[in-house]
């Protein structure tokens, strides 16, 4: 059961790091400026979804009960209000670092967990209510996750200069 | 142990209905002019995408060792060519048509196969070599399409009229 749970925690974790390998070598090669520009004619900028994509893997840091927040002021700007509703935002520089600590925090805690330990419940389910819905489980956080991550590479790609 | 590989199993599967549910609702909102035009200014237009996700997911039936492919003329114009290289393609009321009988296909399938099934290898890994590789299973195709499907709904939702 270990050997199998093992297997099923390798591919979603494998799928998770793939897609984050793929927006990383992305962001690698959009430049500061090419991320200020919007991703289609009156759509979000690059900056929008760079914060967006770190405020909402930061919140899977408590979501997985792992630990709070690195940074929780990034949620208003880039996840409860819409691109350009607030003025005040990150620079690019300082969004790419915070990405880089979000997700290598998150990964180091990944790392670290026990196979059975990702069948457990996820924060937003009380202990009383996952026995009866036991899909709701930190893996599956992982695999919702995922294709977030993917439906917005699929959106920054766009500002790769033809 | 079936009770896990049940519940893994039933986690994928979810994640990829949620995701074609929510790119289904997509597809109903856009009307055929709309999925005419280009998701951004010089980039594939929306009958390139339906295109392309239709001929990629009628691939999974022989990959997952279900069935040959149902529209296998689909695979040139929509995935080994980009978008325009192709003058004569499919109306996009046929796509949509193609579309949902190749989903439909797929998910009839997949109701079938009992979850210790899905463990068991793709088309494109021998016999011989799985037992080495046993992550290169039917569900890590699901997975990975998954993530490929909301790749490309990222790009299709910037079709929508704001």
């Amino acid at each position: 059961m270990n050997d199998l749970q093992g297997l099923y925690v390798r591919m979603a974790v494998d799928a998770w790091n793939s897609e984050l390998k793929a927006t990383n070598a992305l962001l690698d090669k959009l430049s500061d400026e090419q991320l200020m520009r919007e991703i289609a004619p009156g759509r979000n900028r690059g900056i929008y979804l760079l914060g967006h994509l770190t405020a909402v893997h930061d919140q899977v840091l408590p979501l997985l009960r792992f630990q709070e927040t690195i940074f929780p002021e990034l949620y208003g700007p880039f996840h409860d209000e819409p691109d350009r509703a607030v003025a005040d935002l990150p620079s690019i520089s300082q969004l790419r670092a915070q990405w880089k600590e979000v997700n290598d925090t998150l990964m180091a805690h990944m790392n670290k967990l026990p196979p059975v330990e990702w069948f457990t419940r996820h924060a937003n389910i009380s202990e009383a209510d996952f026995p009866k819905e036991p899909h709701r489980n930190r893996l599956n956080v992982l695999i919702s996750r995922t294709n977030h991550l993917a439906y917005h590479r699929g959106q920054l790609v766009l500002l790769v200069q033809k």
